[in-house]
């Protein structure tokens, strides 16, 4: 007999390395890592631990990865909607930001993030914010995985006035978190229209060294490359290729709009793709093709936009729509097949984010990044198959647990590190002061 | 100080006939029907209700009405996915259906769906399946709203052998019916390519006295189309409209292909169309021009097609999907805005069905159809437009009541009229049954 810290015994086991269900299995944890995977009918012969837990009804799988979202402009959410993007982003949220934007904004906006997305399952986000910091503190107090985007923009906002000052507030940042083990950092240069190319390539010098993801907004609509195309002589990708950043490092977020010489370059520089379908239809940016970029071998991942764009942070309802969404644009009914949009919202998210020896699947070695569906609802009964019930059927709802690192952060649908009464208190705070300045209202 | 049944306070009622919101307003409900809505403040001195009910954090809108569903077919869900049409319908579906198919499985699926579809919203679904019997004894037995469909089809199956006899059980099942308030139906010819001229007048002939709702499958996929132009030298709806089918009863399904002559043409002919954006996606149909419909002034109503193409029955989140996706469609991130959304979830669901005489809005002497969403939860939190939360941000999970006439079938999130857990055991039983006989597992 070992003892070890945790046994969770599942109904079903989808470990997405390698491919498919286990049923009735049970996962050994220790000190926050996955020692074991093995029959459930075997493990108490194998191990004993203070903590059992059994899901009789449950699908275990490995928590869900974000990997792009904004999370403080959770406080955004719904502030104007239906417009086109140059209204919205001009009209309405850019002077919402420089009004409102700052640490405490952040802070706060962040927390009540943390509790929508725990609670439907995303244990890890990649974030581009302002105030990156404070991004940071909250993640590390709620035991939240984060990747926090050291921003870099060249225009001047309450965060900081030069792209200089962006970097270094930034390497600072990422010194800073040298010794964390659930918040890490990536360089968020915000878009290659609103980054020029001196920053840039100062950017790309430190990261020689530094080594950390790029993520940063690339073809997210048709104007943006005209525009750019009009402007520079170049498309963006090109320009970025150019300056040396098509390259396993870039996180290039929504897509929507690739030729296919760039779909193959894409893919032969080993870079990823943040595919976030709700924002991209609400914004009628375009669709992503999501399906030829996996065909060609490229590395797509999910991810939720803000939730000033969606609205919401459901990685689960993001995996849906992708799912769907894919077979019409590819006209194929057998594109992104259920097990593969899991895949993309789990290891692909992991494998963008530089994480994937630590995270995306339920491996032997891997931090115990987990999350439990309870599949025993009306909504996904009969159960034929777990992972179509998942990816088709399944709401942030049945999510039950969730763990971080071998720490249980949601125990039967309620969070264990965070105040929710507290952080919804403070939303409307700020719901109060954001709507009676909103013209719109 | 007027006697009445139920008096219902909210926090937000959406009324959709006229559009926009009330704040704090009640509504007075006697024998099933609305009497009154006036502010909260003003409704205890002019009304006395046994039965008070405070909904302080919630948006009360219509019940939803779900304008196409295959409810039986719920047992089927995630039965086969990720397959081409084909060989989803020929190899899965109907092989499943030739041996499963039955009154009992009819009875049964069509609770489980009512489950689903009570506890998300919908009030009222419009249904297409074999013996209707059995739906519609089901939900005169739940108190739920239908419009069962006379299914009529070329081939023989279990429930009839010759179109004739189709046509023959479903009068005598609408003279059964002529006396139930919830239950109504519609014709329901399968689809162009599964009825042939002959049923089709006939079924017209029937209709000229009858007037009933025609729902019927039109200009689902390319495939579809193309195949009807090679056989019969006309696209399906030119011979619908040859054979004076089009016209204001017809309620037609899908409609993915649509030159825009066709859409002008369904415009003018007063007919219906019921988009199921979920469905066209996963199978790979297409996409309807929802936002082209609209404006060429056509009702557009919105359905959850079967769950075994969707794979649930939840209106909330079709009506999330069908906002995003019109945007893309269209080009436009103003097409197809949250409030349009909700009322093709409701007002043209009813219209559609020939039922916006009795439900879709709330307005008085309507029937009191009514859905309560509790919009407190940090998913929809802040709140600055609450039918941006609804469409966008809301889950079926927030719904925590429900009124069909007047009647209470969702009380705090619990059935009132079914037996849940024993609706669960009989899928569960299906579900032994269908898996060991399906080749795919």
């Amino acid at each position: 007999m070992i003892n070890t810290d945790i046994l969770i015994r599942a109904r079903w086991i989808v470990p997405i390395e390698p491919d498919g269900v286990l049923e009735n299995h049970a996962v050994a944890i220790q000190s926050g890592r996955i020692v074991d995977i093995v029959p459930s009918d075997e493990i108490a012969t194998k191990y004993r631990a203070p903590e059992v837990i059994d899901l009789p009804h449950h699908a275990l799988i490995p928590g869900l990865v974000n990997a792009h979202t904004h999370a403080a402009m959770t406080l955004f959410r719904g502030l104007a909607d239906d417009l086109p993007l140059m209204d919205w982003l001009q009209n309405h949220i850019w002077p919402a930001e420089a009004k409102w934007v700052n640490p405490e904004f952040v802070r706060d906006g962040t927390e009540l993030a943390a509790v929508e997305m725990l609670k439907s399952g995303t244990t890890c986000f990649s974030d581009m914010y302002f105030f990156p910091e404070d991004t940071a503190r909250a993640c590390l107090e709620i035991g939240m995985r984060a990747v926090v985007g050291l921003i870099l923009i060249d225009f001047p906002t309450a965060y900081a006035q030069t792209p200089d000052e962006y970097l270094h507030k930034g390497i600072a940042l990422h010194d800073d978190l040298r010794a964390a083990e659930l918040v890490t950092t990536a360089f968020a240069p915000h878009a290659p229209y609103t980054v020029s190319d001196g920053p840039l390539t100062k950017l790309r010098t430190l990261n020689d060294e530094l080594n950390l993801p790029l993520h940063m907004h690339v073809h997210e609509t048709a104007h943006e490359v005209a525009e750019a195309t009009r402007v520079t002589g170049q498309r963006p990708l090109a320009r970025l290729a150019a300056l040396n950043l098509l390259q396993p490092n870039l996180v290039a977020v929504h897509m929507t709009q690739l030729t296919d010489a760039e779909i193959e370059s894409v893919a032969r520089s080993g870079a990823s793709v943040v595919h976030c379908p709700a924002s991209n239809l609400k914004l009628a940016s375009g669709f992503c093709p999501v399906h030829k970029l996996l065909q060609a071998g490229a590395n797509v991942a999910l991810g939720t936009d803000g939730a000033a764009s969606n609205d919401n942070l459901d990685m689960l309802g993001e995996m849906r729509i992708a799912a769907l969404l894919a077979k019409a644009v590819a006209a194929d009914a057998t594109a992104l097949p259920a097990h593969l949009a899991l895949r993309m919202a789990t290891l692909n998210g992991a494998k963008a984010l530089g994480l994937d020896d630590r995270i995306g699947s339920i491996v032997r070695g891997k931090s115990a990044d987990l999350v439990a569906i309870d599949l025993s609802a009306a909504d996904t009964q009969p159960v034929y198959n777990p992972i179509s019930q998942i990816v088709y059927a399944a709401g942030r709802e049945q999510v039950t647990d969730v763990w971080v690192h071998g720490k249980r952060l949601v125990a039967d649908r309620a969070l264990t590190t965070l105040d929710e009464a507290a952080v919804l208190r403070k939303a409307k705070n700020w719901q109060e002061k954001i709507a009676g300045a909103d013209k719109r209202r």
